[in-house]
């Protein structure tokens, strides 16, 4: 026999329902909740049913990462991790520990700040072969704008004293010997020497970004394109093997939509993991300069707004993709690049709502005052990543000072009625929910000092946009909200924003 | 709040589960079963769940069709039928009344035996004309090899006097004018003058379908490739709007692989729609003498063995397939084809065993005797379709007549260990399960005389042909089975055979 499915759970309950904001517990049956009240009245309907006694702790919807790289996440967990390093020594150690543990191929990572290793220069290959003589290295510094390879990388890649710079990039030489620093597109050819991850090595990575998630208390995310289809694949065979504790929202690359409708799929279909969205590329990045802004005079000279999948085909392609029920999930940072982005949702949104379903922006990044009311307007999803913001406060304040009030600007997105999700951006960024709700409640800096606090909301609000915001971005009404009928994912919490731990049903 | 979602379901049960064959009754808890045993010792564990007294009738596990077309089907239910009509006074009378119902576009439709219409010679479409001159009317023979059209069916379609029969066809003329009589591919031009469907046309046909099997008792089907890609989207479509009563199993075609793995899918993949088999043909059929037999002299001089998907094409993509997860579901009818895919599938079953998949034969129609024992040895799938035997008798008395002892030999097939999986081919025959069972359990051709009768099952051997069966080729471990933890997916009779009508939870 089957255990009871029936638990009543006792907590400091946020249903996110206006109807009934607080409750004392929470009915579940099987994986669905029942109902939401007092200890006294679901007792009543269900004496049988077992209790589960939190005491004061806070019960919320189950948490939300509404932007993740899922897969890639989980592979860069497994490399080495030398965030945080004040030394070269203790970058040795980090690698001699980790290769210990890991006694195969290459080992590659990253994470270190050049400035923080104490050295009066590049750092030198042979500081990583004194550790690492026998196995090929290569490092990336925290802005991935570098790296660090020991020599039998350089050699495995081909690369000598005698290779030409590649176009956007240096190979850093002293006395016309390579270092092994390797600047901007510098460290692409040995990138390229890596072996592709075998199929194992990538549902080791899915099992391992699934259960960090977890431990964060994620019960679901929004999982963008992925290179290569093996990172989806091996999501959907650890559903099928019952070893995906997350609900997984996943976009295909705009790219494979023709072969998507091909096959006859319809988007949002699946159990666990629903292929929904379809993602696209406006522009690039504020700190490499190649976001697509209004303002003149921000674009470095070397650089150009990178418009990487034009405007045309983005409008053609969407269509297209609302009329087989597949979400446009379109990337834009710059000013520029959301308002062209916000025009051409403009002509999609009677389709969009003929379908049922919400337009969306990621990251929405920098906004003109004017374009902010249009996500209210239109109905839109910003899918933002508070967490950037503390890294990017330094970079608006050089490049675009202008636009510090229209730069994650959620309070006024939320005022005007955009619908607000939000995600970590993994693993560009850490997924750990207290950075993110810091970030959005406190919107400090890394200097410590407030970026246009005006902007911040509480933490109940940032809940809502990690829970009840992605679930409707996405239509799952049943989802991100506690209230009959809703699945039974939740979120426990010693404190909002603090320590937690997912709790999902049937246990 | 939610209802109770706890039943107790009391009832003639035939569990199909060799430690507890019947039992009084079921206890449903959600979507599962709870538990199974007595009435006294559910109501001990279960209290307050809901009792639904079903009396003496049979509850059984629900029903599947393993093998239907089940859009196409769809749209045949919603053309004009002709079946049984015994004059054409009684045709034209059928014509007038669906016209009245279906006041728009083409009629399309069929399913008259020319020879019980009283004619002396072919129709003619001035019989149509009488009742339907304004729009145009194709209607198909039983058989499916002539067609009759009306005057306006053939100007639409640009036939004149003067246009040539195409190769392998007939345009039935009198004097040098068409009559509206289409032998073979004489149809086909006509056919291609039909519009395609369009989107609304194709739910709702995905609507009647699914109707229909659900009124027939079926609780799931498998649905084989499909063509156009909308019949699987408007069955996803229907899934995500709650339309869907029945969970389906679907091939995509073997011309779709690629993309399917580009796009980064796992066979299996979905909710109540999975997709989880790729589709091929290996030879025609027997009545159009299109099968590959081993004996010669069965070929019609004019007709050849139809080999459609080359057996190395064939090895290829289906180890493509089995690598991503999907299981090779392969047409063979003729004892040769079955053969050589025997042969091929017995290269294939190591990387079979290795991802817990069942390779599968469709229709395994004609085998010999020593080919018979090989599909327990490879532990195969024999997805075959009993109705199929009341017509084909004859047939293989006429052509084949060394064969009878080795056609839809599903007993044997049981004996040497296949796994039997049964469906109605809908709509090249009607999916009712009584029909289904009457072929398995009588083996009755249309003139009444038994068809290798030793080859019955009995109504029990045929229920788990049409449940547990099906489940179990496609790894569905918790379908098909009443236990605990299974899916609460039932059928419920008057009769095993006989009267009956699905019944799934929660409600």
């Amino acid at each position: 026999m089957l255990a009871s499915m029936e638990y009543l759970l006792k907590a400091d309950v946020l249903t996110l329902h206006p109807d009934l904001p607080r409750a004392e517990a929470v009915l579940v049956s099987g994986e669905r909740i029942r109902a939401v009240g007092s200890v006294e009245d679901l007792r009543g309907i269900a004496p049988q049913a077992e209790v589960l006694d939190f005491g004061d702790r806070i019960l919320t919807p189950g948490l939300t990462d509404a932007h993740i790289h899922l897969v890639n996440y989980g592979f860069r967990l497994s490399q080495v991790n030398l965030e945080g390093c004040s030394s070269v020594a203790e970058v040795q150690q980090r690698l001699r520990e980790y290769a210990l543990q890991h006694p195969e191929g290459w080992i590659v990572g990253g994470g270190y700040t050049i400035t923080e290793l104490g050295l009066s220069d590049y750092p030198a290959r042979g500081l990583l072969d004194e550790v690492i003589p026998d196995r090929p290295v290569l490092l990336y510094s925290r802005d991935l704008h570098s790296a660090w390879a020991n020599s039998l990388a350089l050699k495995t890649a081909g690369l000598t004293d005698s290779t030409p710079d590649p176009e956007g990039g240096e190979l850093v030489r002293v006395n016309g010997l390579l270092t092994g620093y390797l600047l901007e597109s510098a460290s692409e050819r040995v990138q390229a020497s890596i072996p592709a991850p075998t199929w194992e090595e990538t549902l080791k990575a899915a099992r391992l970004a699934v259960k960090t998630m977890r431990d964060f208390g994620y019960t679901a995310v929004h999982t963008m394109a992925y290179e290569p289809a093996d990172h989806l694949r091996a999501l959907m065979h650890l559903e099928q093997q019952g070893e995906l504790p997350l609900r997984v929202w996943a976009c295909i690359p705009h790219t494979e939509l023709e072969h998507a409708i091909g096959l006859g799929l319809y988007g949002g279909h699946g159990d666990r993991v629903k292929l929904g969205g379809v993602k696209f590329f406006l522009d690039g990045a504020l700190g490499s300069q190649t976001a697509w802004m209004l303002a003149p005079g921000y674009q470095n000279p070397q650089a150009t707004p990178m418009i990487l999948d034009q405007p045309e085909l983005i409008r053609e392609r969407a269509e297209k993709a609302l009329q087989h029920g597949f979400i446009p999930t379109v990337h834009a940072i710059g000013d520029q690049a959301n308002r062209v982005l916000l025009d051409l949702y403009e002509e999609l949104k009677p389709l969009a709502d003929q379908k049922g379903l919400h337009l969306r922006l990621e990251h929405a990044q920098h906004l003109s005052p004017q374009d902010i009311v249009r996500f209210g307007e239109l109905q839109v999803t910003a899918s933002m990543q508070p967490v950037h913001l503390i890294g990017d406060a330094r970079l608006v304040r050089e490049l675009v000072p202008h636009l510090e009030d229209g730069t994650y600007a959620v309070r006024s997105l939320k005022q005007a009625g955009a619908l607000l999700a939000f995600g970590s951006d993994g693993p560009v960024a850490s997924p750990d929910p207290r950075l993110s709700f810091e970030a959005a409640t406190k919107r400090l800096g890394l200097d410590g000092a407030p970026f246009s606090p005006q902007e911040c909301l509480t933490a109940e609000e940032t809940l809502w946009a990690h829970t009840r915001g992605p679930a409707l971005a996405v239509g799952w009404e049943d989802y991100g909200i506690i209230r009959e009928g809703a699945r039974a994912d939740f979120t426990l919490w010693d404190t909002l924003g603090g320590k937690r731990e997912a709790l999902t049903f049937p246990r």
